[in-house]
């Protein structure tokens, strides 16, 4: 049985992951593709990778007809995207892979984004979408809020953690490293080759960063108090990766053990053998998530590492996922592929 | 039905490629997989982005059993593979990587690579690997040998304008630009990161590259007189990929219909819209080849630009399209993964 | 003594790269710079590699006084720079880094820039600014029209063989790479980085690039009939560099010694031993251009190879060197830089 | 007055770096130039992009006379630095590059690096490098030990807190980023183009980073009392820069007064205005250290960044600027040179 999706915003990268996915999935049939600002191009055109796949002319929104529908992905900018999900059917299911239903309470939302929230009600009802920890809600959501690339790489590491209590809340360090595609096909000059690929940086320093909102709402939420870890991004010249170092008070032996233990039955949660870590290069085009742990020469802290990719299992691979849950499919479906490495 | 293949030499980067395309194909099995100098280690230690397989641990050549094997992947290199490949069992299917079997002359061989060869017999009987043109050739061989990446890429857009005699044969200028990974894991000063990532330069200037004994050969016997071309291939500071620039003399539209014509059919090789060039990133990590062409300026001057994937369609991929067409399986299982962008 | 320097246009790559080299220049001060989409700004917020330097703020080209300004450097879009030169004092010494004066025939500019011309007097009093072939007219000059960047390169290598008459002028071919900052710092979907980094291609097929006036203006003259040459460039990861292939028909043995005597007493121009190649890591960051020739193994067919900088003996430290003989400095004086390497 | 130096260990890149550097420095001349290796060669050779450079060949340390040297660099690999050290005339003035005398304890020093110390004595009267904290020593030295260029970038952001006592000694982590050519021109796997270039790690996780021992050494005796911080490296695919992130404990208003006012005179240290990053491309190629300061979401905390060219400052601009006093030349000497951006 095959069902149909469309994707929304399909111009940007991941949409174009979206389709690169799909493309080798047995069970899903792409019945519309939307993109406003090329709407009448074709694929090939907007991505001239994906030239080889017959896929429908890029349209606008307004121009589907999403009554055969079974499912459809959101890869639309944040504010934008609530709009457009708010006027969708009700009984379409949705994954949406932007910020907009990520924050269950409308004040955090509008403390991050700036903005109050166009569909309140919707952002109830939405189940959010990290994969291992939300696996049931999502087997039966109608509304699937995908996680930032940033928040669900740092919550593979520190979630198990804080869950099992074996580490000091109060002292909780991330120091997140990410690719470029991360940022998205924007015009900006921070984002030009001649600008980004000799150097790094850091940015959205001193815990400004959106994603800080959900480690909050989930951290305290798992905690039964309230969490609030120091968070700093890095942007790195490489187009996909997402390491990140997390720096906790716990003893390293039980950091992994409940790491292991947590992830031992996962099909894409790879925890290294104690003392090695994971390089973003292993885990390239690819939706597996590679965790490492090591003590540090202090007693009683432990360095956790994470590594994946931001386009995929950060973002539009953990979007199938989570569709092929919602729609009874088996979850690793059209998911298995290796990274691509050199 | 499962076909139990080996490869020889899984510790470089076309027998990692090799494993990452077999880990989704449905109907092979990977039995043994050898690395002399990395003997005894996983496949996860020698390439930890495989580590989600379950595969053999690397052995010797020596401790693999054949008895059981369809096929043998050689992803050895030149001068050791033809000595191990004439040690293997002679009713044994084997597609080879290497440049051994590529030269039907033995003296061409010796001329190009600089020692005589050591399996004369089996240089008569190898098939030469360049699926789209030795296709039937290759359903009933037993020893396939895979092109050289550059001499793949040159072919595609050369063959078919030589076969109908739309260009000057004595006026072919190939310059051709190839990514870091075609040089392989080896130890040399110049493939260094901070030696090449910002910079790029011609090698093996004046025709003194290897991949030329294969031009020479394929191209003189198409044409059934003695054809050489130019051809100065360039170091490019990324990892994957193969652009070749083609200057020829003919009409361009002429050159364009007989390309056009040439692959229309052909799964894997994609010809652009006229006017139009390919890029490398838009093949990268599948097995595609995409080929462009152009009108000069000047009348009856054409430029024809093709652009792959080296390690997947210019060698492993090609390698596994020749085992599935050997093993009776659909020419394209396997290989039609997406290109990975960005 | 000290000369006065404006810089307009300076909140782009060459007025950055200009800034950088006349940093350490002993003889020249910088009196205005202007950017006026980022006027009010400072240098150090528009280029914070640049914040050591105590440099004035950048202003609108209206704010600026020139009476007090010995030279002004334009840095500006071509269109632009015309209008704004021909406002600027007449007896103003300029350096144009812009495409508006190179090319003497109002009709040549108007076919490859697509508009007609707006200082047509001023066009014909301008000196084409390639410093080794119009050094004493560069000395009495007021207008100095910097090259193209590939123009620059492509007759570094092409102009003495054309004058001593050693290749066949109807069957040259130039076949250059690119690095990315020649795009200058604007804002296009193909220059951001995660479009760019991990791939190349061919732009500007078929004899379209603007570049190609220069060649046909240059190359005539010099040869005293019409000499068309086949240019396509290709764009290469890397910010900085250009590789010039050039194809000819001449004895290698003539082609080498023509271009070893020409440029043996040129400070910037070095010509490599016979048969070695250059590659742009060797001269980024500087003012040097090397130069590489090889025979083909056709016989009377040569390679010829050049490397620079596009940014600085491309442009920039085009533009300086003709600023000192302008104003009658030595002419090597804040150029001899060593490249940076890695 | 010209001074004559030597450099032993050419044929790396802080000997490379070395040489570019002191080609316009006006009061030193090279006079002798040693690679074991390489010895023979010319340096055009050994280093293409310094070829338009009048330098001895390369010979062996044996074949120098150094009676005519008045100060010798040493870029050799540690261990036979001292053995080299400590057979050169004992009146020579010395600036080791090596880490052979940054450990003033011989324990110390066979703790983090495996073997006895061969030259107790001299690592007593070693100076250590850090020339904005140990100038008056240096200018009265005879041997330097250069620091390592993590321990450098490092102690730039946390030594003057340390002294100042603003932040809590217990609680400070150092995440640092470093270039690839910091591990130097070495045929390892891992340093291939092919492996590097498109992946990020942590390495040396848990404390075992040797420039740990600079750092334990420093910060201890600033402190009057055992300092253990914690330190990540990571390996990130550029070739040049260090940013080294520091999460400390302190009001960051008295963090950045701090390092403001300890900076304040210094020629190569730029604090930038408060709350506002670094980036390790705006100091490339340059012997300048950018250094920003934030305060972190959580009162009490700070984020204090800072970022370097590892081959510059944090090696052979910094043994240059010892030099500099070590001779009675003005320290800035040679150093001004403007980072090369893009």
């Amino acid at each position: 049985m095959t069902h149909k999706i469309a994707i929304l915003g399909a111009s940007g990268y991941t949409g174009a992951e979206l389709v690169r996915l799909i493309a080798t999935h047995p069970g899903l049939e792409i019945a519309a593709l939307s993109a406003n600002s090329k709407a009448g191009q074709t694929m090939a055109q907007a991505f001239p990778h994906l030239r080889h796949l017959d896929l429908p002319t890029l349209v606008t929104i307004d121009e589907i007809d999403f009554s055969g529908i079974d499912l459809c992905f959101c890869a639309l900018p944040h504010k934008t995207s609530q709009e457009v999900i708010a006027a969708l059917p009700t009984d379409l299911k949705i994954v949406d892979l932007s910020a907009d239903f990520r924050l269950r309470d409308p004040d955090a939302y509008e403390k991050w984004y700036g903005n109050a929230h166009a569909a309140v009600e919707m952002q109830k009802e939405a189940v959010y979408g990290l994969t291992e920890f939300y696996r049931d809600a999502i087997r039966g959501a109608r509304l699937v809020a995908g996680t930032g690339c940033n928040a669900a790489t740092g919550q593979y590491i520190l979630r198990p953690l804080i869950q099992a209590g074996v580490i000091d809340l109060d002292e909780i360090i991330l120091d997140l490293k990410c690719g470029v595609s991360g940022a998205g096909r924007s015009l900006k000059e921070n984002l030009l080759h001649a600008e980004l690929s000799e150097g790094y940086h850091a940015y959205a320093l001193g815990g400004t960063h959106r994603h800080l909102g959900e480690f909050d709402q989930e951290f305290s939420e798992i905690a039964g108090r309230d969490v609030r870890i120091q968070f700093t991004p890095h942007l790195i010249p490489a187009n996909r990766g997402i390491l990140a170092t997390g720096y906790v008070k716990g003893e390293a032996k039980a950091v992994y053990e409940t790491l292991f233990n947590t992830y031992a039955d996962e099909p894409f949660i790879e925890v290294l053998p104690y003392g090695e870590g994971p390089s973003t290069r292993h885990v390239r085009g690819s939706n597996f998530c590679h965790i490492g742990v090591v003590a540090d020469r202090i007693d009683g802290r432990a360095i956790v590492v994470a590594a994946l990719d931001n386009l995929c299992k950060g973002s539009s691979g953990q979007a199938l996922q989570n569709a092929n849950l919602m729609l009874g499919i088996d979850e690793t479906t059209g998911l298995m592929l290796a990274p691509v490495f050199p």
